[in-house]
């Protein structure tokens, strides 16, 4: 049922798609690289799987692969930025990398993204940071799919946040999370599977706790990380929020129910307050606070100590963020990149449809 | 068993304790206040019920009552602040201010602490932005109670979070956080009415699932927010590491396991890697991003939004975080404070030491 590609040849397969939708070769490689992350490091609905919805985007003009990018507010520390529509894989490294000139001047940066899309997983644009001795956040709001605490109406995406920091001879921590208590990917696994989902994770459209995973297509929604108020999904319904606030809220962007859906099929909604959907990204140098050398130093010893901490019986061993991640990269470099059949079927299509060729391993 | 007090009686009391502990007026009066916000809203645990600890903690010369409190290393928007071992409730606004004037500056503030206490509420550090129309951000670390994903031993605080937002007619939108299923305050309660913990917020020495509140004394573990794995607790324990990075290895302060106890009785960990335990603070200029009207103009309606949304079956409505906080300090500025009666004999006694009246309400 899988089919396992290079990374190199999907890569080239999905810079070509995007320079067919008109991107620039600087775009289509810049797009590629970020969406391709998410399938090396196992994040496998936010990678390739993705692209055709990324065509029908911009089929259906809402997404922009010519954008004027550009800075419309600033401070020595601070940006906002119109995305014009681009796709967010090419808004959001334009952004980033004004977070971290702005770090390099004046310690740290700040820049909140409007009239973006979605820009692949946070991770790949907060890792960016860590090459100049930085800490790299980033940050996204999401099409509502969440129920914040009480409600029954969904108002909140899964709107992930990361957070990655250097360390010395021991690899960065990287903490790459949805605010929901299982990522949507997580869901649509068992929705494919047809298992049923733990307690805590979705509920129905009455608010009541569901495990039949196919629960959102019937006006269920998917829970903040807690669960339920007893398990404190009032703390994951406020950093939700807290991300909606500050990608969207300080950007200009769409925020909570209003923002715009990632299917091209689904209606925009209606009296959308901002434009497009919002971004936030940081960028904080290390060196801004103390020597770089002595924190790597503390980072190498604090990783050390939880890495090796006694587990529970059963388990190796204590992860440190972004461990999974970081192995299945250096696996899926060497082994290759494996796709549903059905996500290979559906790039074959697209590459017959523009003309380009994806070459399998095997 | 409760006794009721009026705020002002508890903040003259507690102002006289500190000035009796050897701090100055300003600093007594800092100190208090930021202690009782705690009390006002509603966060008990924290307030004038630590009072007797930070004495103990003064009289052990682990709290310093005339610190030096200076900035070891800065740029136009962060700081290092050494609280030379002061009381946090005195360390973190003088941290605070600093973050605020750089963000007027350069847009936004972002400070580290070392070598400080126990802080009272985060919720208090970060609100101080909001009169200046910036959004605030303040968390700390605190000693090890929470056992990481996997792991038996306790390695981290209950890393609190809080992040304040103005708005405009609206009240400030204001998440304070503990990264755990459950503040350790709760637990407290639960171990007070020998009632059983709900299941996700602790684990038993050998990291099985507990619901013994007091299990904590005999090697048992608070739970990072998710409570297990199925239920995403890797992302409660990512958030409480990311706190403990910010705030002490950024700064220099102890972290994980060598974060010094706040009972005064405790040994202190050996080979510290640092100095006392770390704060973070941080603070953005809401123009430093868009025109502070609009931003405040669509926060309300992100508010408004959310508090109407349809709930589910039994419960009032949506609450917006920092309205149940915000109720509770409005009701008891105007009918007093209750304090449990082992607190406010406890406070008596404390009154006897020093020579200071406390006057109860009735």
């Amino acid at each position: 049922m899988e089919q396992v590609f290079e990374y190199g040849a999907i890569l080239s397969f999905t810079e070509n798609i995007f320079k067919e939708m008109g991107c620039s070769e600087t775009d289509a490689a810049t797009a590629a690289k970020a969406l391709l992350s998410a399938d090396l490091r196992g994040i496998d609905s936010h990678g390739v799987a993705r692209l055709s919805g990324y065509v029908r985007l911009w089929e259906a003009k809402r997404a922009n692969t010519k954008p004027h990018i550009r800075v419309i507010h600033e401070t020595p520390s601070t940006a906002v930025v119109d995305g014009d529509s681009g796709l967010g894989l090419v808004v959001a490294p334009f952004a980033m990398q004004i977070a971290i000139d702005k770090a390099k001047n004046v310690g740290t940066g700040w820049v909140s993204v409007q009239h973006s899309n979605h820009f692949g997983i946070a991770g790949y644009h907060a890792m960016k940071a860590l090459e100049h001795d930085m800490i790299g956040i980033a940050m996204t709001n999401a099409s509502a799919l969440v129920a914040p605490t009480f409600s029954i109406e969904r108002l909140l995406g899964t709107n992930p946040i990361c957070v990655a920091i250097p360390a010395g001879e021991e690899p960065a921590f990287v903490a790459d999370l949805a605010t929901t208590t299982a990522a949507n990917g997580k869901l649509e696994i068992l929705q494919r599977k047809n298992s049923t989902a733990p307690t805590g994770w979705i509920q129905d459209k009455y608010g009541k706790p569901a495990t039949n995973p196919h629960e959102l297509k019937s006006g269920g929604a998917l829970l903040p990380l807690g669960g339920d108020r007893e398990h404190g999904s009032h703390k994951g319904y406020a950093l939700a929020a807290v991300v909606d606030i500050f990608s969207a809220v300080l950007s200009g962007a769409n925020y909570g129910p209003w923002v715009p859906p990632f299917p091209a099929y689904v209606p925009m909604p209606e009296n959308m307050p901002g434009k497009g959907i919002g971004h936030f990204f940081g960028a904080m140098r290390i060196d801004a606070f103390r020597e770089a050398l002595d924190f790597k130093k503390n980072m190498d010893q604090w990783i050390r100590r939880f890495r090796s901490a006694k587990t529970v019986e059963g388990e190796e061993r204590v992860l440190i963020p972004g461990d999974p991640e970081r192995e299945m990269e250096k696996e899926r470099m060497i082994n290759g990149i494996p796709l549903l059949q059905a996500v290979a079927d559906d790039l074959k299509n697209l590459g017959e449809k523009f003309g380009v060729e994806l070459i399998s391993h095997v």
